[in-house]
């Protein structure tokens, strides 16, 4: 690359001259959506460009203030070219690889689906034009964030490829787009590239899994205990609490397990901390692929928790509901009796609905802290003091909210029914050993130990000692 | 421009001497919240800054390490001088012409109105000062987010001017300044830049105007149908149902219509690509607007439809709901005969509230996902996901949620009041055609051409070919 | 320095040859999270990467492409050293003293608590090696920032020292990998870069303290105007109403009155600028203190009143309520007599809810609106459009639900229990005083004159003139 190629990067050197310098011409093959919006956003970061097309006639509207020229003439034009054309298209560069010898090609395709093809686009374009240096880049941005330049999350640009001059020079023009570029190695990494934007929610993939298999268990599982036995039992056809009431116990159930399985991983940790004494060894893979999914477990627990709060706020304008308390009303009236207000009963449903209420607000902060910039806008300890100890809280109040929705009732055989315990204690079991672990944390000679151990510290044992002198 | 006066860029090549560089100086003409800022900024970004006043010894306090002089003293201390005085103030330059002879001005000044003065504030500038090198630039940005630096949305900073060195020298400081320079052109673009920060949610403007006509209409529509229908058929004063029971039927039709509007303008495309053969022609504009406000719509439709929800989660503490319950339990007593419990009606309303929750709850999640910040952080594949399968998930569910809130309604003539169609019945129209179009558009034969015509295939009628035989 | 060291700043340059350059190499002594974070993406960034290390043959995983060295052999090999290791480890750096000579020092160093030591890290670790230049930098980022690079508010790098030349190196490494570097002085300021990280929500404490307090003020009241005067006067235990009844009325007072707080403050500045004549005047340093935290005011303020909400809408399950409707109704079956439907009643609470909902709504989207990245895509007027506009509209909505609720409660003198007022009373007073002066500061002339001081005019009194010609 001669120096005459490169004036953009004079821009940031003093000037020799007090000439203006001219912008730097740039190619790009192909005038779809993609090179479209690359070629407005490259006119407004100062370069001047050229199109290179099949057609270039008759290739719809394109930015002003570029030209478009058949692709040899524009390819010669320029010591770089954009490849904006399908992968299938492709053939026709083998055809002009005398004109693109020693030019950088920047080939930002992207494919339907994963494992289309034997070797990756860029892969192929280097074999294709082998004078060529080819760099894989852009490709996980969206013709959106190409031309309205970079925001929060799509501001890095990938790129890999043979040539460090090459790459080099696509690094400058990213920089100069507001885009930073992370170097991802040579063109081998371009599968890994094209792969990227082929992904959907992989890290939501193994939570999303987990709740719908507990919600369909735990579903079915009340639909026998409740609807099953109602009808061999009772001979009554109580099918219609499918929509609301089966629901409305199932939600809960869940959202507690979920939120949980959040905490249960940092405890486990702790505890193998403990047990081998040192920071320094790997957690096994399963623990840390679980705890790189907390969040996603913490936000559908979320999920499922609103829905609990929109099942249980709609239920007096239920039919249902309403009919039986109209009936139990006017048997009541025809008793002629009147009913004793029970203090105690009062006072339970209304720490129970208060707690849940608390649990729901705290829970739904945690949640907006979540959001990426409001997460990003807090500093270290601030978001660990929210994760942590208004997780905790969290955990606590919603815990304590289905023992107060117990209450007795463990002591009512009619529970039980079918020897089936109801789902809501079956959701206890979990969150309450985890916060009995967590109370062992915190006793002060083991907290003391543990802060000792994440600051450093090992515990060496004499056989340990021995093993490492031999080693080193 | 001198070498000597940009030795800011030099901080950027290997360093010749072993001495440490100079800051550069920089002028600042004003001393108001923006020029204090502005000042603070370019202070903490490693140059040195002077200050020129009109009063050098009264203007209150500025950054500690700024030097304040007149504004002909200030002008020679340095090459670039950022005017931060209001346009009335701009006579004052025009005395100083000769000390600003060569230099940059950087005009960042704002207007409080659109069209206040025929002129752009920066092409006055220019004629003023015709010796200088006016660039319009920084005037997008607050005093604050200029004080505390670049945030998402506020990185880029705009610049136009006639001289493309001084263009080059500001791109420079905002670099440095942490922003991301976009060129806009010459001076003649500076009104357009100027209008800019003057703008109140121009894409907000048609979506809440089509939302507030369509509630007008249906609130005035629903007026009629049931309060004074009630009053001269029935001599009732129901007129208190204008607060509370017509509004929860005027949201929800809005919100339906309004979310249908999200997703017709897509299908209208494909079918209109679909009967031109091809996706290179461009959409009429009605269509390409109407495409451009789908988020606002959606989320205006999901204001509308959070609004549905808390209405409707107050029935129950409503005086009049309370008193019409208890009325009719007393006379039910009186009457002494048992009511039946209806399985039929308990399925539909509680399915009818089920798919209502569920249809939020998809909703809010679509809602959550267009805040930036998360659909920044979505790859291209995952917001599409969301906005297209589960927006059309959502439009199902509210769609079967108002079905089945129908049920057999439209049988009995009872709710033809004055020959007239209910609010429901009239929502229904759109989404029902909205959702046959799009299982039309999911026929394998016609998804097929339509993948094909989105990949760039073209349907070539031969008269078309030979159209453009002879055109080339 | 001299010119082989810095490589890295090549890249910026034309190329003199046509080789590739050689990625510059760094050191990072420390092999912890936070020194392996840094060292993975200073590879991706183009770097090489060494390590120093007390135990080079067991320090753990390490970026691959990266050497473990002892310290004295890492620091020889790279002129630029990253300090990753804990204070308490210091000492080893003193006996490295000849080797670290002429060399860059960036210390990373966080201590766990404020005031730990007498002198900040960076400063300690300059006298122990006076011959190296020391830079603080990069300590306000968490590895997890490190490692994935820069996202919206982790964006900045704070960074301080004696040598300019040491500080625009970090400054350059900073750039490339994708931070904004700000200078913030010499090496003293350190200890403020140190304390950064330790901060916990400094701007929430005061609005935290005043809700807790106003909470618990209203709350004691509360539970001595209600339970202690039905226990003492009708000698009832009502003590279950302190779960949700009494907090259901404590939320809304505080809601309303941090609400008001919100608006205060504004209302007082712009009193005091017109009796100033001047804008140019400092304000009291209380009133600053107060207009900087008002968006956590009202974010807080959202918080209580989406309790209220939450508590508000589970009113019909509560055991209480069902039970005292089930009551009425059978007596009032008993008596056998109807009861008159209260059109006045029915207009009264359902406007009552109405309002309470669209307040409400209007409070939301202030709330949704403060989410950094929403605010960030919101130009200045925009973003002072919804904050002032749309506030006050909250503050108006809340206020009249609020009358609306009293009605003419206040004409009756049961409510005035051991003549106190009701909460609901107490809470009315401030937004009405606030609704009051800001319909004043509306008025035409006070308006214009308001505008004018706000745009720089000042009121010159004859007396002050004379003083200020006295002074120049």
């Amino acid at each position: 690359m001669s120096k005459e190629v490169k004036p953009e990067s004079v821009s940031l050197c003093p000037l020799d001259t007090a000439a203006a310098p001219v912008p730097e011409l740039l190619c790009i093959f192909g005038t779809g959506d993609l090179g479209r919006s690359l070629g407005q956003r490259l006119l407004q970061s100062g370069y001047r460009v050229v199109y290179g097309s099949r057609r270039p006639h008759s290739c719809g509207p394109l930015p002003q203030g570029t030209q478009v020229m058949s692709h040899a003439a524009a390819a010669q034009s320029a010591s770089l070219v954009f490849i904006c054309i399908h992968r299938e298209h492709y053939d026709v560069l083998e055809t002009l690889a005398p004109e693109l010898k020693g030019k950088v090609l920047v080939d930002v395709s992207n494919n339907l689906k994963k494992n289309l093809y034997p070797e990756a686009n860029a892969e192929y374009l280097q074999r294709l034009v082998p004078g060529a240096h080819v760099v894989k880049a852009f490709n996980t941005l969206s013709a959106w964030a190409l031309q309205n330049g970079p925001s929060d999350a799509n501001r890095q640009v990938y790129l890999c490829g043979n040539s460090a001059d090459a790459k080099q020079t696509v690094t400058e023009i990213a920089t100069k787009l507001g885009f930073t570029a992370l170097d991802r190695g040579s063109l081998s990494a371009a599968r890994e590239l094209e792969d990227f934007p082929l992904q959907l929610f992989p890290e939501w993939r193994l939570p999303l899994r987990l709740a719908l298999g507990l919600t369909i268990t735990f579903y079915v599982y009340e639909v026998v205990r409740d609807v099953v036995y109602g009808y061999v039992h009772q001979g009554k056809d109580i099918s219609f609490r499918m929509m609301v009431s089966l629901p409305n116990k199932v939600f809960p159930t869940v959202s507690l397990i979920m939120l949980t399985l959040c905490y249960l991983p940092g405890v486990i940790a702790a505890f193998l901390q403990l047990y081998r004494g040192t920071k320094y060894k790997r957690f096994p893979d399963w623990l840390d692929r679980w705890m790189l999914c907390r969040k996603q477990l913490g936000l559908l627990a979320l999920g499922f928790a609103s829905l609990h709060v929109l099942y249980t706020l709609i239920i007096p304008i239920r039919y249902y509901v309403k009919f039986r308390i109209a009936d139990s009303t006017v048997s009541q009236g025809k008793l002629n009796k009147t009913l004793e207000f029970d203090t105690t009963m009062a006072w339970r449903t209304d720490s129970y609905y208060a707690m849940g209420i608390l649990g729901y607000a705290v829970y739904l902060l945690l949640g907006i802290t979540s959001l990426p910039s409001v997460s990003n806008a807090l500093s270290w300890r601030e978001f660990s003091f929210i994760q942590s100890k208004l997780g905790y809280l969290t955990l606590f109040l919603c815990t304590f909210h289905t023992y107060l929705y117990g209450w007795n009732k463990f002591l009512i055989p009619y529970y039980y029914k079918w020897y089936t315990l109801p789902t809501y204690m079956l959701s206890l079991v979990l969150p309450s050993v985890v916060m009995v672990l967590r109370l062992l944390l915190l006793l002060p000679c083991v907290d003391r130990t543990l802060t000792r151990i994440r600051q450093g510290w090992e515990r060496t044992d004499p056989e340990d000692d021995s093993k490492k002198s031999l080693l080193t």
